[in-house]
């Protein structure tokens, strides 16, 4: 593996993990309704992190590869849809909102694993995690709509 | 030129663009003291416009060929540390802290044009706007942060 590729792919991931360290959840998130699957808060930056260094070093191993173009494009979708989440739903506090951006996430990370695993068994592999965590998230973000319907979005002046 | 290649790109830069439709400028923006280089704001939606259907292209170019690992590694954090600027500047109205998404955002832009040109001209040229930007951009952010030294941060609970 190139480690200078890994770490701009890290890069790419720094940027979507500063918007949960920017944009927090706080007391909104904790007033909120959710979920009897929503995970204890500790498991969030754990697993983010671990996702992180993940599918950096997938992007690593396939950037190298040729035949890569769709694993590339979505690589970098999921990259900006994860970074623009969190200020749609922390920031914002537009829970119905961000759906418009989880659900095009989704089909990013789901292409990724699909093209990464046609590409290199240990990059697919690496990919799962996330797909995992991406549709907890996804489920998560719309139960959460489903439970909190009297919420407004945060307005901004 | 694989259009579904050229959608998955576009895709990647309307969530960039998607944070300046949410965190609009609005009236703090508009008390900002600005330097005397500030394009007028009509000019920011059909630059963005044109740079993202200028960088899909180039992407969707790029990704089908060999050897673009660190095309594709740069364009992704481009992609990312694009979506996270918005948020930083407007939505938090970190003028200072944006810089930090600023200096490898441009770092990013350089490096795919680089990158790009080494491997095809057109791609090459296609991000060559977008580096013009970004350093106009750069340059906007630095001299904002220069000239609003008492400006603070968004508060946010």
């Amino acid at each position: 593996m190139d480690i200078s590729l890994f770490a701009i792919f890290l890069l790419a991931c720094c940027a979507a993990g500063a918007t949960g360290a920017v944009f927090k959840p706080g007391a909104w998130y904790k007033s909120l309704e959710k979920p009897w699957f929503t995970p204890p808060d500790w498991v969030f930056p754990v697993a983010w992190t671990s996702i992180y260094l993940l599918i950096s070093f997938a992007g690593a191993r396939l950037a190298v590869i040729e035949g890569n173009a769709y694993a590339m494009a979505f690589w970098a979708a999921q990259a900006a849809l994860s970074t623009l989440w969190t200020p749609l739903f922390f920031g914002l506090r537009r829970i119905k909102g961000a759906l418009l951006a989880m659900g095009p996430l989704w089909i990013s990370v789901a292409g990724c694993t699909y093209t990464a695993f046609a590409l290199d068994f240990w990059a697919g592999l690496a990919f799962v995690p996330y797909l995992i965590w991406v549709t907890v998230a996804a489920a998560l973000n719309v139960e959460m709509w489903r439970l909190n319907p009297d919420v407004s979005p945060l307005s901004t002046d």
